[in-house]
C-alpha cells in the first residue's frame, strides 16, 4: 500500500481505508461509468473534453454525478492537492450505488483515484503487437465500467504473445479495449467510426494537419490492415504508439512509421510536452 | 443496516463492515461471475446445479475460486449458521480481484450474502408484465455480474408500466435479465435456446412431464408471442411466473394458464412446497 489518498463522494481516505460496502451495484451488477485522464506537471489534460464524456455517460445510464463541474473539479483539485503527485493518471467512477435488493439503482458514489503516471517515452520506438479477437462491445458509444471480455481475454493475449487484442465483428475492424486503433495507407490516415468509443486522443488526432494525409473516420476490414503501409493506437497514457504486427503478421517494414511518429510529436506538443 | 453477517474470503463481517477495497476488479472494470439459489427450511435448493454452473463461470472467465466444492459449502453453512434465515437468497460473488494497476487479474475476492426471502404465493395469480427491448448479452452462456443493460433500463421498464423487460435480437427472443421466457402454443412448451443464461429452474421445467405437451428449447420469434395460449418466464425466485402481456399486448385471455400453473406446482413439488 502507498500512501495515496482517494476520494469517495468528495471525502479522503487512505488507500487501505478506500473501501466501499458490497452492496455496491458495481460489485453486485456491475454498473458504473468512469473516465481517466492524465496529469501533466500537475495540469490535467483535456479535462474539459472527459467531463464532456462523464457527464454524457452518467446521461446515458441514468446515473446522476450530483455535483456540476465546478464540483467535481473542487474534488479532483482537493485530491490532487494531498497526494501531491504532479504526473499521473486520474480516474473518476461513478457506481449505481448502494442497494439493498442488490439490483435497483440508488443514489451513485463517485470515486476518484490517482495513481502516478509518467509518459514513456521510450514506448514509441519499441512499438507493441496486438492480437485480434471478434467481439462487440454493448453501449460501445459510453464509457462504462464493462471491460468483461477484456480481461478474461489476459492469457490469450500473452499466449499469443501481444501486448494487446484488437476487436472486430465479422472483419470489420472495432478497437482496441482501452485504445483507439488507425491505419495509415494510400496516403489516408483512417480510424473506425462504427460501434466504437471515441476516445478523446482520437479526437484530437482527427483534428490534426499532416502535410498530404487525410485523416478521417472511415470503418475497415482485417484485409486492410494486411497491406496498410503504417497502424497505431491512441489513448490517453499511449498518445499514438505503432503497432508493428497484428496477429504475428508484420505491418509494413515492421517499424514504426513516419506519419505515426509525426501524429505522436503533435500530440506531445498538444500536451506541452515538446 | 439490519444484522445479517456477509461472507468475505471465508470470514464473516456484519454488514456494515462488509466493504472491499475500491481497487477490486469488480469496480473498477466490471469484471465477476455469480451465482443465486434460494433456502427453504435452511435448505440449499439445486445446490449441486448451482455449484456446477458457478465452478464452470469461474472456469470461462479464467477465475480461480480456491476452494473445492466442500470449502465452498463449508463458508456457506457458517454464513447460515450465524444469520439464521431458513428462507433466503443465499448469493454468491467472485471478483477478479484487488488490482493495483485496477486491470491486472489477482487473487479473485469471494462474497457470500444472504438475504431474507419467501415465496410470494400470491404473485402468481396476479402474473407479470414485459417490454421488450432489442439486446444480445455478452458471454451470454456465463453467468457474469454484467447487468449494465438490465440496469440501464429500470426508467425504460416503468415508463412502458412494465414488471421486466424481455430482450430480442432482431425480433428472434432471448430471456429477461434475471429470467428465461417461455410460450405455450399448440401443445408445446418452448423456450429459446440461442445465446441464453441456461436457468436451473429452466432445466428443471425441460425434465418436467406435462400430459399431451412437448417442453423443449426451440428459438421463437416476437411475431409467435403474439399468437402464444400462455407465457411465462422462470427463475429461482419466480418459480414459473405468468406473463399476461407483452409491450401491451395481452397474452391468450389475459389471465394465468392452466399449463403455466401445473408447471408452477411441479416446481413446487420439486423444492418440497407440496
Amino acid at each position: 500500500m502507498s500512501n495515496r489518498y482517494i476520494s469517495i463522494n468528495h471525502q479522503l481516505y487512505t488507500e487501505e481505508n478506500a473501501k466501499i460496502s458490497v452492496s455496491d451495484l458495481s460489485i453486485q451488477r456491475g454498473f458504473g461509468i468512469f473516465d481517466f485522464l492524465k496529469t501533466v506537471d500537475n495540469k490535467a489534460i483535456f479535462l474539459e473534453d472527459h467531463f464532456n464524456r462523464f457527464y454524457n455517460s452518467a446521461k446515458e445510464m441514468n446515473l446522476t454525478i450530483g455535483v456540476d463541474r465546478e464540483g467535481l473539479k473542487a474534488s479532483i483539485d482537493q485530491l490532487m492537492e494531498k497526494n501531491k503527485m504532479p504526473n499521473s493518471g486520474l480516474k473518476f467512477i461513478l457506481t449505481g450505488g448502494f442497494s439493498e435488493d442488490g439490483y435497483t439503482m440508488t443514489k451513485p458514489n463517485l470515486i476518484l483515484t490517482q495513481v502516478p503516471f509518467e509518459i514513456d517515452l521510450a514506448a514509441f520506438d519499441k512499438g507493441m503487437k496486438l492480437v485480434t479477437y471478434q467481439h462487440q462491445r454493448q453501449l460501445p458509444t459510453i464509457k462504462t465500467i464493462d471491460y468483461l471480455q477484456a480481461i478474461r481475454l489476459q492469457g490469450y493475449i500473452k499466449e499469443n504473445l501481444s501486448d494487446d487484442v484488437l476487436y472486430h465483428q465479422q472483419g470489420s475492424i472495432r478497437e482496441c479495449p482501452r485504445a483507439n486503433f488507425f491505419i495509415v495507407k494510400d496516403n489516408k490516415v483512417i480510424t473506425p467510426k462504427t460501434d466504437i468509443l471515441k476516445g478523446i486522443t482520437r479526437s484530437k488526432i482527427l483534428s490534426l494537419e499532416i502535410n498530404n494525409y487525410t485523416i478521417s473516420e472511415e470503418d475497415f476490414t482485417l484485409n486492410d490492415i494486411a497491406t496498410a503501409d503504417e497502424a497505431f493506437i491512441s489513448s490517453s497514457t499511449k498518445n499514438a504508439l505503432p503497432v508493428l504486427a497484428v496477429d504475428g503478421k508484420t505491418i509494413g517494414d515492421g517499424r514504426p512509421g513516419p506519419i505515426t511518429r509525426k501524429i505522436n510529436n503533435e500530440l506531445y506538443r498538444l500536451i506541452g510536452l515538446q
